[in-house]
């Protein structure tokens, strides 16, 4: 007995040990009462130190799986493993429609699968090469020094206190008037936007958004019940004048807007239509959600303030971001930007969904923000991010018999093909070369869109990049000859 | 101009001039076209180096702010700072009544306040004082060593796969059947309970649980509209005459118990109670979630296994936990434990709120798990909060004169009192003296428990325990004599 003990991993020694009885005792292979070996026979049957078999029984007495009596030895305790009788529910039966809402709209699972070595352009996540890893792990070490222990235990629902000033300042300088505002810290965007909507839906039940637009915002607004009213997109913006009729003609809760690098097409909002569109919604005293998505990364043009800086003293405007998609997307941390009133009610909601975001999350990032480290970090990252987005955009010129494209910064460009093209079946060509892309209809909140597609270039070396883009190309002139 | 130019914190000085210039044109006090001084003049004027003044103008270049003109300078670029008619909006009337009702539900808004010096058994939080930092530190470093660029970029929904690994096997050692079970991680065991919550209420609307119960729940059950059927405490556990009573009268979508250190009673569900559950639930094939709350904190007597543990290889309990309440609450991680075939659902339900659950702190977490320091730090806590628990229970037993004290072990006590005494007005009484409690009537479903109250004892020193619980006995005894 007890010579089938192994050791099977780095773990300490007697936890394996703890364990190994555990799993005899649990599965009745040693029984109630059963005396258990001296510390001394088993250390020398194991080979393991005496010491490891002290702590082990230590533990496992602690734990109730065993007893002892003095100058008697331990022994096994009573421990009931008595099963009852197994049931097997039917759980597609049981999870609700919303569920099952979720998992059809899963693009993780139903979306094609990239594979090792393949090319691809679904991603516009950042570049993990270019991670500050050194600086993130000082930054770290620094807050943990000034203050792990409230690093490590419960912090507010509204947010880390130093990362929601340093947040407050850094929107202060894109123009924002913050003096009526406040900030929520969030699980990454994507929890914010939820929460919004948890909060937001209400009479209409519906909403106003670009049309395409990002997929997971239009996931949640399928899994809030909304209905989703969509509107083109023109090379400057939204197009203002299909907004002025839909608003003047229906109710709506809110609208959801991605005035720069605009998720999928690329395209940045022009002042003049910030400033047209700020106009319309106060008119019709409609919320705006502002996603602020990958504002920092402008190549170039000239300076283009959020929404919410138009807003000035203005509470309609809601700005929505995180860091996640230029910086560390490891760390779920977004935020909303809002007046104080909103932030108050949300604040509730924030508590009763997840208590508050990560101390740790927040804690670190903020001292990475502080000490300076994001500044030279995007300066790095644009500077290669400029490249590729230049790389690609020419690549795409030439390869790719494309009759629109935009994007004119970020991660990511958008591309239009003629009517004809179904983008779905150009996918499943390039899928057996070994390039996949995203197909654009998930972006769109009517159906449309099967002519279109989205390459991040974000995570591609530049030799890829042309690769992948050349065969997109030639894939589509065989398809066109044919 | 420029001598207002004034350090205000210690970020790095090129980033402060380049915030002192973003005000300056955001607000106007900079016009389009206007030339800024050369780089050497402002290093004499502001004394700060060239190069600093380089980097900053540098910045502002690329933000669109300022433009260069070779062998001219930099000059202010154009800023459309145009705010567009201000409009305010009445939130309270715009946000949905379910986010009023978070508000309304709010105890940390609407409960007693903890000020500076008092005594507070409101927490049952772990004591900071004993938060393991040195090893949480190297446990990071490890981490990051081996992999920080997957610890810093996107994960998987369902979790950081070491940690479902390492989890999987501890949830064995505690004699469940895994081989048909998976793990979704979440944002500490609130999210968990959300996102079940979110997808499990369905046709009846109506659930089962123990009255009273975790406050916390018991809110996401209102915000999720749910019916709460609330069944007494014996000493062993829930009435089980009253569940089965109830379950043949009407249909539940689900049964949600915490077995052990039930909150608030602190009390633990005995074996033989937890087999009659099992059959009674598996009977009406009704769901249990099992909330696995502090089931580490047990101080002494005889092994307990986990519902799930007597479900063998059935497929109708939930098992959601974290170890937040123990280890170290800042990293929000927890998990549900449950059949495959469910998490495949929740997984798309949790990826559609929020992508996943912070990598660093899953990482971090599993690292310092793996490396057996949970093991040692479960170790020293125990003996901390053991010497807190007696000593608690001692002088309650001493000082209150108490109809009822009931917990097993785990970080609190819930006290009766006679039937005549209101414990909220007995904690304004208390308050003047500095020492402040949870009122018992937010955990019960229907409205009772103005008799009693949750004593927490984790964070308090025992000098302040004793006192505090001798406050309370002598403020109940004075009002017992009027």
């Amino acid at each position: 007995m007890f010579n089938d003990f192994k050791l099977t991993d780095n773990r300490p020694v007697y936890i394996q040990l703890k364990d190994y009885f555990k799993k005899m005792i649990m599965k009745g292979h040693l029984l109630e009462d059963q005396k258990l070996p001296s510390t001394r026979e088993l250390s020398k049957l194991l080979s393991v130190s005496r010491n490891t078999v002290l702590t082990a029984y230590a533990d496992l007495e602690q734990e109730g799986l065993i007893y002892a009596i003095k100058g008697k030895g331990n022994f096994v305790g009573k421990v009931d493993v008595s099963k009852t009788p197994s049931i097997k529910l039917d759980w597609k039966e049981k999870v609700n429609t919303a569920t099952l809402l979720a998992d059809e709209l899963d693009l993780m699972k139903h979306g094609v699968r990239w594979e090792k070595g393949m090319i691809s352009f679904n991603s516009i996540a950042p570049d993990e090469k270019l991670f500050d890893m050194e600086n993130f792990k000082r930054a770290f070490l620094t807050r943990m020094s000034i203050e792990g222990d409230i690093v490590l235990n419960y912090g507010y629902a509204k947010g880390y206190k130093p990362l929601i000033n340093y947040l407050l300042h850094y929107m202060e300088m894109k123009g924002i008037d913050i003096s009526n505002k406040d900030i929520l810290i969030t699980n990454g965007f994507t929890e914010g936007l939820d929460i919004l909507l948890s909060s937001l839906t209400k009479k209409s039940g519906r909403i106003i958004c670009e049309n395409p637009t990002h997929h997971t915002a239009l996931k949640l607004f399928r899994l809030h019940g909304l209905e989703v009213h969509g509107i083109d997109m023109k090379d400057d913006g939204i197009d203002i004048d299909q907004v002025e009729k839909s608003l003047s003609q229906a109710d709506f809760d809110f609208a959801y807007l991605i005035p720069s690098y605009h998720n999928p097409t690329g395209i940045v909002t022009s002042s003049e239509k910030r400033t047209k569109i700020m106009k319309l919604f106060s008119k019709y005293q409609i919320p705006i959600i502002e996603d602020g998505f990958n504002e920092e990364l402008r190549y170039s043009g000239s300076h283009l303030a959020p929404l919410l800086t138009f807003a000035g003293s203005g509470n309609n405007v809601i700005y929505i971001s995180s860091f996640s998609k230029i910086l560390f997307p490891g760390l779920r941390v977004g935020w909303i930007l809002a007046d104080k009133e909103l932030i108050h009610w949300l604040e509730s909601m924030k508590r009763a969904r997840t208590i508050h975001t990560s101390t740790l999350d927040q804690a670190v990032l903020f001292q990475y923000l502080h000490d300076g480290y994001f500044e030279k970090y995007l300066k790095k990252a644009k500077a290669v991010y400029k490249k590729k987005y230049e790389l690609s955009l020419q690549a795409c010129n030439q390869y790719i018999p494309l009759k629109r494209i935009t994007g004119d910064g970020g991660l990511h460009l958008f591309i239009e093909l003629e009517k004809e093209i179904n983008t779905r079946t150009l996918l499943k060509k390039c899928y057996e070369k070994g390039v996949v892309f995203s197909p654009g209809d998930v972006f769109y909140t009517d159906g449309r869109g099967g002519n279109t597609f989205r390459l991040g270039f974000s995570r591609l070396n530049e030799e890829d990049i042309i690769q992948g883009i050349r065969i997109i190309g030639d894939t589509l002139n065989e398809e066109l000859e044919k």
